[in-house]
């Protein structure tokens, strides 16, 4: 059997010493775990965004791994921390809803418990490291194999993040930017499957894209150009061909991308939504 | 037994193959160690930093774990590279002081060595990567097992940070900011322990902060609103509810912080420092 | 025997879920690998910086040990990915020739083969992300001991960079920047044995350095100094001293720098170069 894993995904960045000190806390209490660092560069406090990325991570996982996530502006307040078991991956996190999208994609049952037990817990517990001196040694614990009932009790109801859903019209869809990549690619919230052909225009902000390429990947527009392709998640995409759509368009999560079609060329009377 | 740990911390960033180097020298001499990023973003030859970073996160980790710790500019001049034990902590790293508050915090008598057997080192050892050539070996060969006594005769001396202590008046605490980490909090050079109830005035730079919040966590502030907490490892810290604090005060470390009290409000006859 | 090992190196930065999602693949097929990142800061789509990093990085690594490589401008267009031995270190990469410094560095003759066996493969294989879909899960199989000859067939010929060449005069050698480090530092192509004796002057950008020193190490310098040095990997290295000679110099990868020589002070008839 292999060593056990536990995967980190925070908005700590790597200056400061705070995933170090959780990778210390998890060390300390089982010395066999191999930890897997996903990201610590989720945007400060962007709880919208860890949803995108657990979503597009986790399930390629395999069951049983254990995923801490710490990007919790609620840290220190009323908010809960939960355990969920989803489809047989594991999670630690605030119950902030950054795991919608994905219960949405894996299509389990969630089962879900509320961490209550403080024998589990560093001591004492700080009002602004939740990370370090909760979900870090739970996890720890967990993956010494004890029973995550011994956590706390299990949750009926958790938060949920209201996603913004694309509206579409005879001649429109109206989405906008959900998440932009380290190429500054804008991963848009319109899904490909809604899409039936190309789009006469394509606009970032209200501003039509010039000469855009609809196509399949990045590599056949010319330098500079602007493609719009199916993302790796399934979704639309708008990038520059070798270079940012991010700063081309002083584009950002939330900014608004529209399809639009001539009168003539409807875009079809049927519209599938394939997630 | 799980395979030995080695820890990594430096300011090489991750653009440059000088991390990757220094992972391959250790796994071909030990194939079997477990390699742990804590950080390759330490500010660029900021030993402070570094100092504040391993405070901060080696006590959370278990004994036995190695640290290797290059932040250097020093690099091939006359300083000293030593082997440090403290309280079982096992550190490699220039004579620079970057242990300093660390030492202070564990509180043991440390064991130092000078390296200098030069059969642990990469051979040409170059004038200006030693921790490719010398750390990352040495960290490698102690964990298969060598008694550290082979890596050098013991030293009687090190380098010591002279650590900036705040001031205080009857009517005033005057700091400095310590650190800034990645959300752009400003953690302080003053212990939370030292400050007994609510200052009127905080101040940045000298100028006063506008309707701060006295608390205990991010939290509970409105956004935009800055908040005044102890932080994680126990120092005041001056924070924007989901903003960042450095870029609204323009404030890095070394900046001003003081804490002031009106006449009839004295903050008490005792100042007691809680490390 | 150790787990096996798996390193990535890629452009994908850390914000997004694509680094975690080729984690995920790779240990759902193999759950007993060791993943070591050596990068994700590669500059975007920059394949002549890719080539510095592994030139600068693989020798360092046990043979064995499986390299992901994955800077791929070329992401869905008619590109191959190859598999590459070369001297008992393995290559997964796109065939771009982010691997020509490396090649020269080691000597080996490659055994080069074309990814092309797609049970190997994720299934569907998106056009956009091939280091999920593709390289990582051949990574992952071939962590698990499999021939590698049954990833594809042999490839007989594949791309090669150009590299840009000092040029070299009686009094004077003109190179360029082959890359920045994260501190700034402006690594050449100019190999430290091309040069015999100090030069009367450095230009960066055609323009004169004043006072630099003509040393071995950062050290040496006073802040703010100006130094030139043998970097690490052997090549002539412009730097500050405590500073950043890229933001000093406006310069980057390309940007000229040339050493010249008085009349009378030529550098000598022999040119050797040391690779």
């Amino acid at each position: 059997v292999p060593d056990p894993i536990i995967t980190l995904i925070t908005d700590f960045g790597e200056s400061s010493h705070y995933v170090a000190a959780m990778k210390g806390v998890i060390l300390a209490i089982n010395p066999a775990v191999r930890i897997v660092d996903l990201s610590h560069r989720i945007p400060p406090q962007d709880i919208r965004h860890a949803d995108y990325f657990l979503a597009g991570a986790i399930p390629y996982f395999p069951v049983g791994v254990i995923h801490v996530v710490v990007v919790d502006p609620g840290v220190g307040t009323e908010r809960s921390l939960l355990y969920v078991e989803l489809g047989g991956h594991r999670l630690l996190l605030p119950d902030n809803g950054c795991w919608t999208t994905l219960a949405a994609r894996v299509g389990a049952v969630p089962l879900v418990r509320r961490l209550s037990e403080q024998r589990f817990w560093l001591e004492p517990v700080s009002k602004t490291f939740h990370g370090r001196d909760i979900l870090a040694p739970a996890a720890a614990h967990l993956s010494t194999g004890i029973d995550p009932a011994l956590l706390g009790s299990p949750a009926k109801e958790w938060s949920v993040l209201e996603m913004p859903q694309p509206r579409v019209t005879a001649r429109s869809i109206c989405g906008e930017v959900l998440s932009v990549d380290d190429f500054g690619n804008l991963i848009t919230n319109i899904p490909a499957g809604m899409v039936e052909s190309r789009p006469d225009q394509v606009r970032v902000r209200g501003r039509a894209l010039k000469d855009f390429l609809w196509t399949e990947t990045y590599g056949k527009g010319w330098p500079g150009q602007a493609v719009v392709l199916t993302s790796s998640v399934g979704n639309l995409e708008v990038a520059i061909a070798q270079g940012s759509a991010a700063e081309r368009f002083k584009a950002k999560a939330g900014t608004r991308i529209s399809l639009h079609y001539k009168p003539r060329a409807r875009p079809g009377g049927k519209f599938m939504y394939r997630p």
